[in-house]
């Protein structure tokens, strides 16, 4: 019943990074208002911002067993999420398994648990986005998976998906969808740096986008 | 039912300028402690603090149309203020939004509710006081109102009033009442200048304000 | 029934400023994973650190009263550590109040409710950790106790009792405990940095720690 | 600034018993889905119902000193409506408040606070919708106000508004709309009646309000 | 990309039944210890219990449409689960749509959203587990999806699915899993009531467990 | 570190039984407002009430196997304390546990944590007060602690102390106060009875406590 998946497919390395750098906002509108985690899934600090291949766990309680198990399966690129069993806030990750991802090349972390040692992450640029921060102590007792799908902060993220994260939040990328969704992110930016320039010029998002009759046939009144 | 109000009243400029300068808790406590936000109404970004002179909106859940509608309505010094009919942490607004209100001379958001693109923002200096950050987003359905009164976070707010916001929140001030409330915020101002001075020199509260001997009638035992 | 008590025991300030540098997650780690306050305990600002010898307020709900009183029993090297008797997320505390404990050599606040002016206690380098950030000002009607037991954000915190505070979150040290404890934070520092050179050079957790057999004995399936 | 208004206009007393019949969710869509207050009010019994004319009380957190004061000015009829000026969940109403209620006609409690003695209220038939049930005692220290607006749980009521209350929650109608609001009511309610036996008989929603040809212009796709 | 999934498979009813029979706790730890929706998904009366095959709806935030479209769907033996896309706790579904449901021999419904009429509801034991009460009106403007797989308060649910609910709140079981699940579940209900016995006649579970050498082992120490 | 503590005094069983018929809310006020634990301690069934002597248990999250070690702990007119050491809402408890308890004269559960099978416990009258009903199921790995001074819900709870819960929710008292309180606790019901009588006399509060002058001295305006 636990296992560890060893080979996961993963989304071409261009097209993660692609959609990193289109940033959460952006890529969920892409999809079609989809893939967010839940609101409380905040950063540690201001200004991170990736693409990375979710290597996922399934982790008891109070209990980081999984991620040592879990780091082995980490390549260059990848970013472990972490959804545990029952809600939990304890700090399942700090600073030295963060070095231990960072010599494997992994980017980060997601978590719908606690992390600790922040202002150390920090400093070693390794962004973590949890539900929570917290220095509480985990026990190596109980086994769970990795690389199975799980349900992370009200999100279903399979292995090999693809996580986008920025100071907006996480958002998940379905493998299989990842080239399509970055070729209608990359439509969205073009399209909004003509929209961004109007706006500034003073043009008013109600004549840009043609609203007025809309507005009036549903009854709206000017008094 | 849905309506716009076109012609506000607004507070003179210089006095809504003067009251941001005094800060949330220095205006709150001039006004007889009263028109406070709710706590959870946090800035996207530290730093930041203004008194500006609030368009309210009155949106459905994740339905950011009357923003579009209430930016027309925006002039030099407004902010907007925007107060959900049922509960929603959806990003009602984001980088465009915000770049059609500085064109406009708007000076930031009062949302409760959810906002994006924050990094954006942050780089704009645009700033939000908002319930939640969160990109996801909304439609353009369903009519809301401009400009009429709304419970905000848990405060009544009416188009006009006086809104002050900086790091430790946001409070508003009627707007028939803001000349007398920032006369009463001055006070106060150069009140704590003096009371600085003495408690940085070492001076106890207990004997600045006399309340030993209070302190002792209601009963309170050194031992 | 309302005390304040005057002579209280504290650790050795080198003890303190010891494990102050620990830091929260290692000292709670050294003293057996206890002593944590709630995680919703967090900084006002990123970057303090800091050790000190708790001063205890019991208050009443939106009633700082008792501040005033405490402070008089604040020594060089103190923090207080305030508890209210109902929950609320009232103002209790700003740069008045803070501007005091400086000129005593008052090392910051610990506060399960409200704490506000908090870019003036930024700037001040006064550091608070808070369940709230809020501007709501507070009355001084009823009395409560200063260095009592206290139960703060679900951890017991006794007058006396040692203080270790980052951007983790807050942790409490029986003040007769302490130069245990911070014995046995010092050897797990040494041992981590070994650790961390290991890991950073490449080698797993898996091995590191020699769990491979154990997984295995508790039926982990590689697939 | 802490005032007692005396006389204040209700509502014509066979509209307020009449649109408590209706119950919470008619009225609430009667008037145009508003007024509701927030979803953490809950009734302490079930099968309460209840329309009356709003009484109302802005008190200091923990302090239930005004409502001696507010009972006072309940007539036959009314109801109180308590908010908090900072949250509170301390216990304001127990059982003798409510015996001195039930001699004056009052009806029975909207509070964004706790109450207590609940096992001794339900026995009375004394209804309570409250966002706590807690036994915090509360002290007689500081002034409120009775019969001004308040915003209670995210919603404004003025004294002589209409309260409706019921197992789904509380709405408040403003007394000059009482009428009309009662009108649409009962119109939805008979409009109702015919509904319910149309679906109980098997007929589909999707036919009885004739969606299909809509939902397929939108583009919903049968697979 | 709005679909409506009419043809899915389902467990078998007699086994469905038999699950629902078996109650919540049973059949988690039946399927090794996984499947419960958040412990915020509470009945809204007590004594309700079921087994039941999932009719899921992936429905906008306050927007109730897909609610009549799912009914269609609907056979004997199913219950609806509604996931909003985004938070929000309107209240989707009440008298009417139960008299509906009731009509095609649906049993109930999940719903990560509010839901009113409980008063009406409870009278027609038609069982709602949901994250609120509260009788926000929807719209009907924005269309969703029906029989796709949906993420219910934190849980996976296929369409098919088996739902178990009760008074501790609701498990979901896969339909392919359904029959192993219903064995292990009798089997340990078999199982329990022989240890009820022997509890009750006063036999320690540290002795029926075997559990005090393990205990010592681990180093626990009577004093 | 982890210990069973097998000899801990009690007070006298008739104080016990006394004090819980006193209530919760008149028990809080006679030992001067203090001991009550959290508000959203709630009981699964509504008209418990008792008073018992505390067995304390210190668990691990999600790890109910303590339990089984306090019940060989418990008494005639006993009740357990179940205090996680990370915040957890598992279900440790349910009807098993609850026979075995009853069997040895064990009166109830107080856990900051989940409890299941709340069907069977309220027919077993098996009363529980708790944070959260979930079935979900725990382990037995990790070692805590009988008969330990406890912080449960906020309150700190020594094995022996006496709890005190109904409807309204728990109380502590100290086992060396609980006669003194018994005292103070009668003396407050006796008063209350005339108290309640002149109310539903139709009495003022306002007269019968002589508060007109002091509302006036304060400077409360009847208009």
């Amino acid at each position: 019943m636990n296992v560890v998946v060893q080979n996961i497919e993963r989304a071409d390395q261009a097209v993660i990074d692609a959609l990193g750098k289109c940033g959460v906002a952006t890529v969920h509108e892409a999809q079609g208002r989809k893939g967010l985690l839940a609101a409380n899934m905040r950063p540690i600090y201001a200004g991170a911002r990736l693409g990375a291949s979710a290597v996922t766990i399934s982790a008891p309680p109070c209990d980081n067993w999984m991620v040592h198990v879990a780091i082995e399966q980490v390549q260059d690129g990848d970013i472990l999420v972490l959804a545990p069993t029952s809600p939990s806030n304890a700090g399942y990750f700090g600073d030295l398994l963060a070095t231990s991802m960072q010599s494997r090349g992994g980017r980060g972390l997601i978590i719908d648990a606690g992390v600790r040692d922040i202002a150390d992450l920090a400093e070693m640029k390794f962004p973590v986005w949890s539900s929570a921060v917290f220095a509480e102590g985990t026990v190596k007792e109980t086994l769970g998976s990795v690389n199975v799908p799980v349900v992370c902060a009200g999100a279903l993220v399979n292995p090999g998906d693809v996580i986008v994260a920025d100071d907006d939040g996480v958002c998940v990328v379905r493998r299989e969808e990842a080239e399509k969704v970055l070729e209608k992110a990359r439509e969205r930016i073009a399209n909004e740096e003509e929209k961004r320039n109007r706006l500034a010029s003073g043009e008013l998002g109600l004549d840009m986008y043609n609203m007025r009759q809309r507005l009036a046939d549903k009854g709206l009144k000017y008094v």
